[in-house]
């Protein structure tokens, strides 16, 4: 057994399809895990595996020195956490927060945690359930240095990457809600490439290797146009917002051609043409990130 | 020589960055090129690397059996293209338009062609300039199988992978329509990321590397999905789009508190909400897809 007893136990609360994959991971890695979900049954199959299934919230966060929250978002994590009995179970312990919210709400939840003399990381998880205790999971944290460091050891027994992203506690949803603002406009962009190409007879599968070819490209694209965003450079030598704002206007007339809702590419044409307005016309489309930011 | 007399020489109408491109891969690849362009000028470096500068659009066209048309629309090809000299000289000879625009112009452009006795290729290329004469190219073709087959040497002369996507001559548009969708509606969310992080003091250099491995997981998925779609089973299992929408809440609520545009993100989130009005609230996102299909 170890000889630091805080890393051998942990509490997981929250069993939707993360929060099982979570205590799947802590359990074959050893740890005396301890679950609670507010809807009863979800332990079942977890408690066969060895996890220990606890009565309450309360009784579940006394068993361990970390308690992970794995839920649909801080409310609901308000609503296990913020009773008396779990407050007091929890003073000088910690939670690590892995459910998904905004910073201000991880900051809210922060502030109560501090009140109740209890230690509080937020977290976030970028990668799906099924990345959860293999090399591919990747995680965010941040919060008390010191306190992340302390239970670091444990948190690293569900595999993947786990970066500190900064003392301020905001900051793990900070990147979580900019890496899924690319994710879902990304997949609305796909969902809409789909209903286009189908209603000009080109059918998903013959799209998606096309597809896939044109997702490989957006990584290397991502670190240019950072670099240029940090500078605060934006050349359009060889694409220019115009050039860009042109190809808009070609999918939105040809989504509309067919009766297809364009209001996405409506959007973001909106936002090249404000740029252009602007007079950054031959600029990159990335000028488009600082005209956002602008107050 | 090449026994082949109409292998040996090509005609580039259209100077832009990308015409410059395919005629320095012609010209590397040892062809004849001759080449013209709306402006004069651009065509000067082009004359000394060994290309033949045409004194008009007509010349130009009359100097070999296939020219490649690069401009930024069709309504630029027509202005060079739609005059009796160019027609009279194109009389028998082929057009390979890789100006981008929308299949339902291409179908102009091509019935204009069939008027006067032109063969007529539509096509686009889906890769920037410097994929030009490299491996690392993708064209896409549409138009008669035979036509296509002809002039396939020449166009093979640009490097990169080449693919005829159909004998209609509009598939070309309509994959280029949908890919430029993907790519143009990923750098909108990328933009939008960038402007959120900064607002809650993360650096596009700190966010970089987190959106790479954001970019890298979107090729699987649009494989994975594109089956879904193509089977019409949408399974929200483990990401029902519920929950989605409930994200893209997150990120519409953490920008517009900081007063940054969330337009696109609520155009997406109003495709998913419209899913889960409809009744498919446990489905995936990709859903939308056929939401946005439906007349």
């Amino acid at each position: 057994m170890s000889s630091h007893p805080e890393q051998s136990a942990v509490t997981v609360l929250g069993l939707g399809p993360m929060g099982r994959a979570l205590t799947g991971a802590f359990l074959d890695a050893g740890l005396r895990t301890t679950v609670w979900n507010r809807t009863p049954g979800r332990e079942t199959a977890l408690v066969e595996r060895g996890a220990v299934g606890a009565g309450s919230a309360a009784e579940a966060v006394a068993a361990s020195d970390l308690t992970v929250v794995c839920v649909v978002n801080n409310d609901a994590a308000d609503a296990i956490l913020r009773t008396d009995a779990v407050a007091d179970a929890l003073k000088g312990r910690t939670v690590a927060n892995l459910s998904a919210d905004t910073p201000g709400r991880a900051r809210e939840v922060a502030a109560w945690a501090a009140e109740h003399g209890i230690g509080y990381l937020d977290g976030a998880i970028m990668t799906p359930t099924t990345t959860i205790g293999t090399p591919h999971g990747v995680f965010i944290h941040s919060g008390p240095g010191d306190l992340y460091q302390r239970h670091r050891p444990v948190l690293e027994r569900l595999g993947g990457t786990h970066t500190h992203v900064g003392e301020e506690i905001g900051r793990a949803a900070a990147y979580d809600i900019a890496l899924l603002d690319i994710f879902w406009t990304s997949m609305a962009g796909w969902a809409h490439a789909l209903a286009v190409a189908r209603a000009e007879g080109v059918t998903a599968r013959e799209l998606a290797p096309f597809a896939k070819g044109i997702g490989a490209i957006l990584p290397p694209i991502f670190e240019g146009t950072a670099a240029q965003v940090a500078d605060g450079s934006y050349s359009g030598e060889d694409n220019p917002i115009t050039s860009a704002a042109s190809t808009m206007a070609h999918i939105v007339h040809t989504s509309e051609a067919h009766g297809i809702d364009a209001s996405v590419m409506r959007a973001v044409e909106g936002l090249a043409r404000r740029v252009i307005g602007l007079g950054h016309g031959t600029d990159g489309f990335l000028r488009v990130a600082e005209l956002l930011g602008r107050r």
